[in-house]
């Protein structure tokens, strides 16, 4: 069970470690971090590298894709051998999975033309010019296709993904292994949930990447 | 403010992504990845590349020290070089943490003597061997000193240690920003929580890793 990361400079890291750490465990899965060209690609505050090990060419069918987002993927929404790509490959997955602005290539691509998707709460304007139907919920499951919110969203994801993709059994064994026990200090984890101080100091802070 | 993360050969990638995406943007950070020697390092399965940006006499006084864990710990426990950077280093951090079995590491470099601390669940007794006090806590905190439980605890601990940092508004932001609104679909994170169904699944699908 060959499950392709698609990676690419700018990516936002935890996009893809959060549903490669869930995933990477199942009976059967063969990882493979796949992108334009081997070697080293930044994140999007280039402060850490992760490796690209296949190129496009040479992962043509993957039984599971999944598109990570970060400000990377803004260039790509242009780029045809990754929109053709994805395409290429969407033929023959299983699932094929975003998260976060990620959701923005498979749009792109022409995957979501009229459905229900999500993406990073800030990007869902972008999304829907794309032609997705903005969907205010964590996890979006349309048949095959699934598209995740923001960054840590994938770990959800993941979960629901795996069990699927094996049986909800082992994706509880995944959830335990990772101890996935979730207890943030804070409760500001979604848009809806912000508070009028958290925006403002959102908005100071200049946060955008 | 500069934050490290020291990174290793089979390391668990979450164990440092997770508090990664949550410290970066913190105002002023300063993310570097820091290990043995420049250059990639493989994880735990092998399946994915980071990259060490700085060698540990590169850097020799960061504000905040981050352990992340993995099988690739089991060998630095007896690593002197490692040993000595991290009682070096600890004396001028505002905060030392680790994640997951990172913090057999600390324990190992004797900064966790008979004082209260967590580590993956799978590993409480080699954690006790090192001198520390098991505690079945997500996150647990010593003055400077903070150790998570397994891999996704990372995320939590980070957010704690952001509003130490600078303060809860702040790290309220950045749980927004990486939309961190956990809603599993399954409650089996903990060990707490697991089912006998789960731990026979655990067992027979030998995820040892």
């Amino acid at each position: 069970m060959q499950i392709a990361f698609f990676i690419f400079p700018e990516l936002t890291a935890l996009d893809a470690i959060g549903p490669y750490e869930v995933l990477q465990r199942l009976p059967g899965a063969e990882v493979v971090f796949v992108g334009a060209k081997r070697g080293e690609v930044r994140t999007d505050n280039g402060k850490l590298g992760l490796t690209v090990d296949a190129t496009l060419d040479e992962v043509t069918a993957p039984e599971v894709l999944v598109v990570p987002g970060g400000y990377g993927t803004r260039p790509l929404v242009h780029d045809q051998p990754t929109l053709d790509w994805i395409r290429q490959v969407h033929e023959t997955t299983r699932f094929t999975t975003s998260v976060c602005t990620g959701s923005l290539l498979l749009a792109a691509a022409g995957l979501l033309n009229g459905i229900d998707a999500t993406t990073h709460w800030g990007a869902k304007g972008q999304l829907e010019e794309l032609g997705a139907r903005y969907t205010e919920q964590r996890v979006v499951q349309n048949g095959k296709t699934i598209t995740a919110a923001g960054v840590s969203s994938g770990i959800d994801m993941a979960l629901m993904l795996a069990a699927q993709l094996c049986d909800p059994v082992t994706a509880q064994v995944m959830q335990l292994f990772i101890e996935y026990d979730p207890q943030p200090p804070f409760d500001t984890g979604a848009a809806s949930k912000a508070t009028d101080e958290v925006w403002a100091r959102l908005a100071k802070l200049r946060v955008t990447r």
